[in-house]
């Protein structure tokens, strides 16, 4: 049969009473997570599947709306009835996370100690904490254990610590295009990427939202920043080269095609993502280490997810995180004699690979759910 | 006999009364030029060798100045008595580029029209028109033909153009770490350090001057995202790691040395740097492409320079320009039968190795200007 969209999809809220302690040990007294499921959740409650998302999607992993049909979830590609997550097997849920800007109780919203929102005095998040309030959401759904949590780049993040602190609630973990955790050069374009925010005058030091601002010109060049590192060389040569819109012109306008390219995708990002959201979601990727805790031992990190079977997938042209960050996790996975599986997928896009639809590694993904669906079956 | 600085400089100025017509069209009537010179001239004439600069650098390549003896050359290890560049042989000249910002005619000079500050008006500059304003400046010295040009990086392309565009004026180019042109993702990233700046609201259309005030915030971001790709992913990973400055904070201070090292570089550029000259710079590497005006064929476009004798130099964790970049240039002087040697230096500092006292690096450089004295002796 034919791999079909999940259709017309709504996204639900569920509200949680008791208060959150963060890492950071700042805490909110109740929060808000909007999610959306695919699928159905069968009686043995076996079949249920997390995906984690990354820095600028959110919880609508699949589908359309009904008051908007051009607005396809981001892994639109994977999710769905006859794809390799197929939701005609699994019960398939994406999640904001807390922090964020789409609907999830983020900086937007009021800071029930001051009526204003919260700003930039959201306590920081890591992805700890949004682990820990996922399984907040599981409890609700009644999930006691999921057969598979999945994400890729920061979503597979997520996966993976679902995996050390959860591990009886997850059988396998599809770690995609990830890191232990990030290097000096990484954190430094998050670094630029901040500044270019929290130094915008419309920033008004996180609490832009009493002014009636955004910080446009700033969320702009951190996408844009973004970006440049999400594509592989090659692709953008491939892409754009040094194609000129339309002749050179001598001046600051638009003259090669990259650029043209990457001031729409900042202006795009710029009207429809949180400033806040963005700096919070920087913060949780630098901090993510979980080898410190364990004197920079990563296998002794990964040990208590020795149980939890693993997916680990890169890119050959991926330079954000490049194989042989993902190798790292596999040998620390591999020295816990944790059963893991490793692909390195020689595929031209760089990091942005792990959202398109690659045959090989979309063949991959569904061979190794179609294992897990035999696994769960009643 | 150990090698020394050249000792106390002193910069000198050539005025120019002809008017200069730049590759764009545009002209100004009359200009000046910043240079200092190291070493002798011989009665030949024949031992001058000009020294380009690159991005953020001047015309002081060398030595000292009697009011600020800290104000140290900016490639003081590379030229100097004893040095590779050894200024007891050769007469060193170093030159700031037309459209710079230590002293040559630039966005800040009075634009003759108006009686105000260039500003963004002063006409874009490209690496063509460098190499012409120089070629007057070896004129006005009365230099008919370098024994070198040489640069790194923007430097270096300012020696192949030198090569092509006069090659009976230049017997030897030095080109280090360099490229025939730069990429997509190269102008990428200029184009987001432009919109940085561009996009300050203390740019004021780059008219800052008449309100008393920089675009700091947009030079910060846009030297900070410069340096990154200045420096390996290993050279940042071995001297910042994941290193904390103070512990974690959870705030958006600086926690991470690597983000201290970046701001501290970011604010002491927008201390010293015309945000005007960063736009024109960045404009000029963008620009520079010889092979375009031969259909993307690089050799013809290097034909003219054939008689020149070249040393190509890369560093293997360069990856702004990679060796790759340099082979090309290699490869096309070779169709060309040009004399070329070719080095690819094992250096772990990415694209500044050119600026390090590297002591292979040095003493290639060191060998091949030995080589070069023989041929311009008396």
């Amino acid at each position: 049969m034919e791999p079909r969209s999940v259709g017309i999809v709504t996204a639900q809220v569920a509200r949680f009473e008791e208060p959150f302690v963060f890492r950071s040990g700042r805490s909110i007294p109740s929060f808000e997570l909007v999610y959306e499921t695919y699928g159905r959740l069968n009686a043995q409650r076996s079949n249920a599947v997390l995906v984690c998302h990354a820095l600028n999607a959110s919880h609508h992993v699949a589908g359309v709306y009904a008051d908007d049909t051009a607005a396809l979830g981001w892994w639109d590609n994977m999710v769905g009835p006859g794809k390799p997550l197929d939701t005609d097997r699994f019960f398939v849920i994406g999640v904001n996370n807390l922090g964020g800007c789409f609907g999830s109780t983020g900086p937007k919203h009021p800071n029930p100690a001051t009526g204003r929102p919260y700003g930039a005095d959201f306590p920081v998040v890591t992805v700890e904490d949004w682990v820990n309030a996922q399984a907040r959401l599981a409890d609700h759904l009644g999930i006691a254990r999921f057969a598979a949590v999945m994400g890729g780049s920061l979503g597979a993040m997520q996966a993976m610590q679902w995996a050390i602190a959860y591990p009886q609630r997850v059988a396998h973990a599809l770690v995609i295009a990830s890191t232990p955790r990030l290097s000096a050069q990484n954190i430094a374009f998050n670094e630029v990427a901040r500044q270019a925010i929290i130094t915008d005058p419309d920033f008004h030091g996180g609490h832009f939202y009493a002014h009636g601002v955004v910080p446009a010109r700033g969320l702009r060049v951190a996408r844009m920043i973004g970006h440049i590192t999400y594509l592989s060389d090659d692709v953008m040569a491939e892409k754009f080269g040094r194609d000129l819109r339309d002749g050179l012109k001598y001046g600051y306008g638009t003259e090669f095609q990259i650029e043209s390219y990457l001031r729409y995708q900042g202006e795009k990002f710029s009207e429809y993502f949180d400033a806040n959201t963005y700096l919070l979601i920087t913060k949780a990727l630098d901090y993510f280490d979980p080898a410190a805790a364990c004197g920079g031992d990563l296998a002794a990190a990964l040990r208590p997810a020795a149980q939890v079977r693993f997916l680990v997938v890169s890119f050959t042209t991926d330079w954000r995180f490049s194989p042989a960050r993902s190798r790292e996790i596999v040998d620390a996975l591999t020295a816990n004699r944790a059963e893991v599986s490793y692909a390195e997928i020689d595929a031209p896009h760089g990091h942005d690979e792990f959202l398109l639809e690659d045959p090989r590694y979309h063949a991959l993904a569904r061979a190794y759910y179609d294992a897990i669906a035999e696994t769960c079956r009643p």
